[in-house]
């Protein structure tokens, strides 16, 4: 049981607060809030944060862990000369187990640092480090999805996998990994068309089915990209639907980064299946891809999550990144003569929380039944001049507030210690 | 005499790096970097920061010290209605200068611990409350220019000055502060031409000839004030040409915020008058403002700056501004059909430093004769995955790092610790 100002989004358009009250965790979930404390709860231990905010753990669905040590590097090129001259050569070095956990330990640290609970993760094409970044996730205490990179064509020859064997080797994790942790999970992970040949398309989709495994992938990012994939698939409908004949496209719960330019149809289709779109805006902005029409997404129903996409991204701080989509959204707003209306800020954190959180499962939330994944937020370097609303609090924490103000952090009831 | 690894922008197409180097100040001026030291310098007492980089302090030149308490609130609205509900009842406050002080001295402290060594500062329309800023950032050692704001028009009646009064206090502070300290001067500022009677407007351009003072307001940073300034001044050419036409644009040296919709005359003249631009693109995100065509000013001459602009701006940190406006640029790039180049970083980083910093004279570079406002940066918890250049390694800083990488700021070769 816990105790403070609870702020959380169970739907998207308000914040449901609770002024100073009792929420109440029995095996790792939430049972109740409420403001006065009932009988049958006063024998339990009560952490007490008063006048602490208490919210849910930040969701980060799509970022590349071997791209950690190129953070804030190599932000002067678009998408694919980017993947070819920074990225690529980077993503090489994961052969080396010695240099995975080097850069793994501290990319965990470093979420946990930023309050990140769960994350959805690109690993490398390598089996071994992507193992190890899997059970560097378990001993965190963290949550997260990490898959394996699949590419066996246009990528560098040090990249290109065989395509049997990469096959085989994601199946390897996935049998190894599916049920080893209620926390930390594999999830197939082709890179995007472009880098992948037909028969591992259609092989990825059938392990997806045949383990009921989620698929991670990337669409639409870049103009440059859209027009190769039509070149590479000159019979498909549009990019989405190249995922979606290899069962790559919700047949499984599926996530999509960017979908900066899809069209209305593949926006539809991504709807009807279910499709995850996991919006990245500093990536955008830095490889100068675009922003994302979200409210289209949001209108049609699509679920959407935020994410940092590191190092395409240069910051893994979601409280950076909510106002970064709200920032974007409003030049969508303006770049749209005032069509897609901007996100509000209680939109923007309910992607960030129960949006992306609901790839988990019951997460991201503080309803009944949901995982208790929580941080408790130290705002107080952050007022003390006027009076503040509790929204006011979180507004001021998620604009001007950083790491330093989260003072704890819960997974499913368990708090979580700097990991390493 | 410092020593370390140097790095500045004596013009903004590339960055000057000198690795650890000897930086010789003399009167709180450079005078060389030298890769060994001369025999004339050795007995000088040298600050040994070997393996820290040492880069010039960063330059703020637009911000609202009354809005501080408004940082990360109220950013759900437009120019007009923001101004009206949320920072006119918050600029009210200052004729209580308990409340000032309050305010003031948490303010100076965090352009300290963001390295912002000098800055061009919005009061509100109070005297004492300006004349205690004033004094305040004399206490500190950081540089300002600090404005008190003169309206006499279309603003709430608490907030709405007599005229003559109102060229009585500024004529007041400017004789009182003009010659008092050499790091921190008044500057004349009017809020922006829709709260200002043409008689206010004349008797500030004349004040400012008198005394050689300079000159702060704002220019076309929306399309609804824009609007409202051809309402009112329906017989000027433009916005800028209102400025103009009263002494108030460039005829001393003048600083116009925002000019996202600057016509090309507009540009052109302020190209001609030596006008300086100051770019915010936080607010500009925040306040649904729009993006600075930033590039078309470099092209044409302008004298461009970067600043926070809070409380429009969320931020105090340079260098999330020094991203921003990379950001910023690339999405204006995608807007103008690959027209408007976006910014490198040597110049995003130029702008933040030189740029701004000329507009207090000798500031923002470590070339001969420049006044020695230094950071010393601690880059190691950013760094030691693989070998970075200096280069890389001031990005890594500028787009990952914040506030604790920062160790030492120097003012005019002074160094500064926390002021308050």
């Amino acid at each position: 049981m816990v105790k403070g100002d609870i702020a959380f989004t169970s739907s998207k358009d308000k914040l449901d607060i609770y002024e100073d009250a009792y929420l109440i965790v029995e095996d790792g979930q939430v049972v109740k809030i409420s403001k006065n404390l009932e009988e049958s709860y006063k024998d339990y231990p009560v952490e007490d944060y008063t006048s602490k905010l208490i919210i849910p753990g930040f969701i980060d669905i799509h970022l590349h862990a071997p791209q950690y040590p190129n953070m804030g590097l190599g932000l002067d090129k678009e998408l694919i000369p980017w993947l070819e001259t920074y990225t690529f050569p980077e993503e090489e070095k994961y052969g080396d187990l010695e240099y995975s956990r080097r850069v793994f330990t501290r990319l965990i640290n470093d979420l946990w640092r930023f309050g990140t609970t769960r994350s959805v993760v690109f690993a490398s094409i390598h089996k071994e480090s992507t193992k190890l970044l899997m059970d560097l996730f378990v001993e965190s205490g963290l949550g997260a999805y990490v898959g394996k990179v699949n590419m066996d064509r246009n990528t560098k020859k040090e990249l290109t996998e065989d395509t049997n064997q990469s096959i085989l080797d994601t199946e390897e994790i996935i049998k190894e990994y599916n049920d080893k942790s209620d926390l930390v999970k594999p999830i197939i992970t082709p890179r995007f068309v472009p880098t992948c040949t037909e028969g591992l398309l259609e092989a990825l989709g059938n392990l997806a089915i045949k383990y009921k495994v989620p698929v991670q992938s990337h669409l639409n990012e870049n103009t440059s990209e859209v027009i190769w994939v039509k070149e590479l698939f000159p019979n498909s409908k549009n990019y989405a639907s190249v995922y979606d004949d290899y069962n790559l496209f919700g047949q499984t719960k599926t996530i999509m980064a960017h979908c900066i330019y899809n069209t209305d149809e593949e926006i539809d289709l991504m709807a009807q299946n279910g499709v995850y779109a996991a919006h990245c805006p500093y990536s955008n902005y830095n490889l100068s891809s675009g922003i994302m029409p979200l409210r289209k997404f949001l209108d049609k129903g699509v679920p959407v999550g935020l994410a940092s996409d590191i190092s395409g991204g240069n910051s893994l701080s979601m409280m950076r990144i909510i106002a970064g989509a709200i920032q974007a959204s409003k030049m969508k707003w303006l770049g749209t003569e005032k069509e897609l209306a901007p996100l509000s800020f209680s939109e923007a954190f309910y992607l960030a929380t129960k949006g992306g959180g609901s790839f988990f499962g019951k997460v991201g939330s503080f309803e009944e039944g949901y995982d208790f994944d929580a941080l408790i937020i130290d705002d107080s370097p952050l007022t003390g001049i006027k009076d503040l609303t509790i929204e006011e609090r979180l507004q001021k924490f998620i604009y001007i507030g950083d790491d330093r103000n989260i003072i704890e952090r819960y997974v499913k009831g368990r708090k979580v210690r700097k990991p390493f």
